[in-house]
């Protein structure tokens, strides 16, 4: 059943939009659902609260990692494993999504409760990684330090992405920052 | 001024009771407040809402991390200088407060605003280092990424030292744990 195709994109660009111009707080989810002529109920039937609108395509960038780590091959270290899901998860951010995503970032970074969820989307994705280095073999303590290792190159990969001027692709930074990473514990 | 010595700590001890005999959505600000015969403006006197009490003390562990970087001698690497301040946090952990701990985390465990601030408080304490380690001359993305790699180390070690039956200290494990990472990014 598709009651309005598209209606939670629609939603997530005008909550964005919104929260950009009059700020987070001020912002209600009936006036976003409005500015797109969707009525409150539709948009609850999307989605918790005005928040959630922006986080809505976290569970397929948890696919996209998970994706990462069944392309790995079978003998690649847990490492190893973790940076073909961070390069799986780094095509999901191609380079028209670049503004996009910094618009986000300038929503979320004025307010401490996006922050909060955003933090905890990339825990959550943390913990499911976790989860499928365990499935393919790897001890419990190997398994979460890769896992967070892991996200925690993305998110910093991730933050200079998203700078004014940088134009290499998230794929391409991720590969230096793993590079950085293994340099610094090698010191 | 001192209005009530010691209010903060004893508003915390009754709310870790009430929230894990109750559930934390069912026990207001209030009743905290008035379960150890304190008013409700006392209350919000030192906290803002009712999750902030859980959070009480994350100044002083921020410091603790802080203390650890300045004990860090002039010429270490960002790695061992973060593996300094996991030490000093560590000290602020002692084995007498495990049982504590763990009704925190249990408590935590079973609501995602709390998770959400938990981790949270963690992004912030890593963020913290960071700017402690450019302080010390580590360039900005060895800062971010020792950074956020010491902050692991510290969840993860934490989350074995409230296990049932763990004896360890948190300053032990976290040294095994600090071997971990650097064995598993060697791989």
């Amino acid at each position: 059943m598709r009651w309005e195709p598209g209606a939670p994109e629609r939603l997530q660009k005008a909550a964005l939009e919104l929260f950009a111009t009059r700020g987070y707080e001020q912002t209600t989810a009936t006036e976003i659902a409005q500015s797109v002529g969707l009525t409150e109920r539709t948009f609850f039937r999307h989605f918790t609260d005005k928040r959630e609108v922006l986080f809505h395509g976290q569970q397929l960038l948890r696919q996209a990692f998970l994706d990462g780590v069944a392309a790995a091959p079978p003998d690649a270290s847990p490492l190893e494993t973790v940076a073909s899901a961070v390069r799986s998860a780094a095509s999901f951010f191609p380079g028209e999504r670049r503004q996009h995503s910094r618009a986000r970032q300038s929503v979320i970074d004025k307010n401490p409760a996006l922050q909060e969820r955003e933090v905890h989307k990339l825990a959550s994705i943390a913990a499911t990684l976790a989860g499928a280095l365990r499935a393919r073999g790897a001890d419990e303590l190997a398994a979460s330090l890769a896992a967070e290792s892991g996200i925690t190159v993305f998110g910093i990969s991730f933050a200079h992405w998203i700078r004014e001027g940088e134009e290499r692709s998230l794929a391409d930074i991720a590969t230096d920052v793993f590079r950085e990473l293994r340099t610094l514990t090698a010191d």
